[in-house]
């Protein structure tokens, strides 16, 4: 039946922004808690076992917040396994690998795959063991691209020092003639005019912002949990760090929507709460 | 050169703001002039002179206000014929079709390929000259959709009205097994959770603001035209109809640059400019 409440989104920063835009564009009338932990961004150099527990602990606020869906809009936090987020969340659990690899492995044409993210989520190899269990004939080729979210975050998507870098990364890809790219960090879609410059006209790129807001609508739509209340939703933008340079950040990868940015904490998962 | 001008940009209304966003995301630092002819919105009862003679006028007025591009970001205008604009601008040209064409037969694993646009647009028969110009192997099948525009420009994405409009429309898309679908009207960027719903989850969606955008950031860069400037780029919105209602409708469909939007009329082309 129909269910008024919010849907929950998380990320380590500002990235997942693209994935809430993608998701307000399909779904106009759907109200959003996004959560950014933004004071403690980067997740890359964490380990597993510490963003494990943040995710605990975000996934926790969200639903204390009576989310009716949670959307992980992180590739650091889904590398680090969402696996326990899907089995005790009681709500369903949507993530961005499993959507870019599934469009990924939809768009080939010639079983060869490339995938590009952060250090942290490529070499997590997080992407190759999704491709594996979807597809074990498909051959998928990585790269990291570790300049490309500071040059996005500072506005940068035309400069040549970032062209010279962007070549030197994806030279492996273009050498293995990999004819679909998936984008595996949130940032990336800002990137795509670049990306298809250097990896040919024949590529198709996969932005997994896009891809998963395909996905939260299918499951609203599967599991009848569109919103029915007319009025416009009111949507709330959430981060643990500097609220200022978040929402400056956010009106460029999301919107208007961004005005009211709020700081917020969260607390470590309670001890016994089944998420400790 | 670099070329600190604006990328001018029109449609028949405010469905090419998808384009203008997309171009928005992946050039920054680019300043934007954006004509909506929304007095005398839709195109699609018009006949293909009047639309070219529209065409004309607006591009003089672009052109006069010194643009180092033209994106015609209007399905109804290109189906009219841009040929003329593209001999006559003098500034590179980039229109939807070509880049949607384009990018859905790289896309096309089977060799079978849907389009879908409005009554206007599927009846000129635009899409299958391109493709036939294109690849003569691949098939195209189209579909009009003509109560899409209306949903999207009241906020409706999800509704069981839509859902089995769009069951109908694409039926015969279904039925042939296209793996790829060409949307071929701006507005429909906003329909793609409906749409991957409606035609399941293997076939791959080609959204032509997106692949415009790209067009223009490669256009940009081989031409040697971004711009130098380091200052926020300040854009233009300008439409011919009523300001209120189109910057209502610009902030779901781009976002916080449509903050001010300018009532603007265009003369009709002078006789003896070369576009009359």
């Amino acid at each position: 039946m129909p269910d008024d409440r919010p849907i929950g989104m998380f990320d380590s920063g500002s990235g997942g922004l693209t994935v809430a835009r993608a998701v307000l564009d399909l779904l106009p009338n759907e109200p959003l808690v996004y959560f950014g932990d933004t004071a403690r961004f980067p997740y890359g150099d964490r380990s597993v076992a510490e963003i494990r527990s943040f995710a605990r602990e975000i996934a926790r606020f969200l639903l204390d917040r009576d989310v009716k869906m949670l959307v992980v809009a992180c590739n650091s936090v889904e590398v680090a396994g969402i696996e326990e987020l899907t089995d005790r969340a009681g709500v369903p659990v949507i993530g961005v690998i499993e959507a870019g690899v599934r469009a990924g492995l939809r768009a080939t044409r010639n079983g060869r795959v490339g995938v590009i993210g952060t250090v942290a989520t490529i070499e997590s190899g997080a992407y190759l063991r999704a491709v594996a269990r979807e597809d074990g004939e498909v051959r998928l080729v990585s790269a990291a691209c570790p300049a490309f979210v500071p040059h996005v975050e500072r506005g940068d998507t035309t400069s040549p020092e970032l062209l010279a870098k962007a070549r030197g990364y994806l030279q492996p890809l273009v050498a293995e003639e990999v004819d679909t790219l998936i984008l595996g960090c949130t940032h990336y879609p800002l990137l795509s005019g670049l990306l298809q410059v250097v990896m040919g006209p024949d590529v198709v790129l996969i932005s997994s912002a896009e891809e998963v807001a395909k996905d939260v609508y299918a499951a609203l739509v599967r599991d009848d949990l569109l919103r029915r209340e007319a009025r416009p939703p009111v949507h709330e933008f959430l981060c643990s760090g500097d609220a200022g340079s978040f929402a400056e950040l956010g009106r460029r990868f999301l919107g208007p929507e961004i005005d009211q940015v709020r700081p917020q904490s969260v607390q470590p998962a309670r001890e016994g709460s089944g998420w400790s």
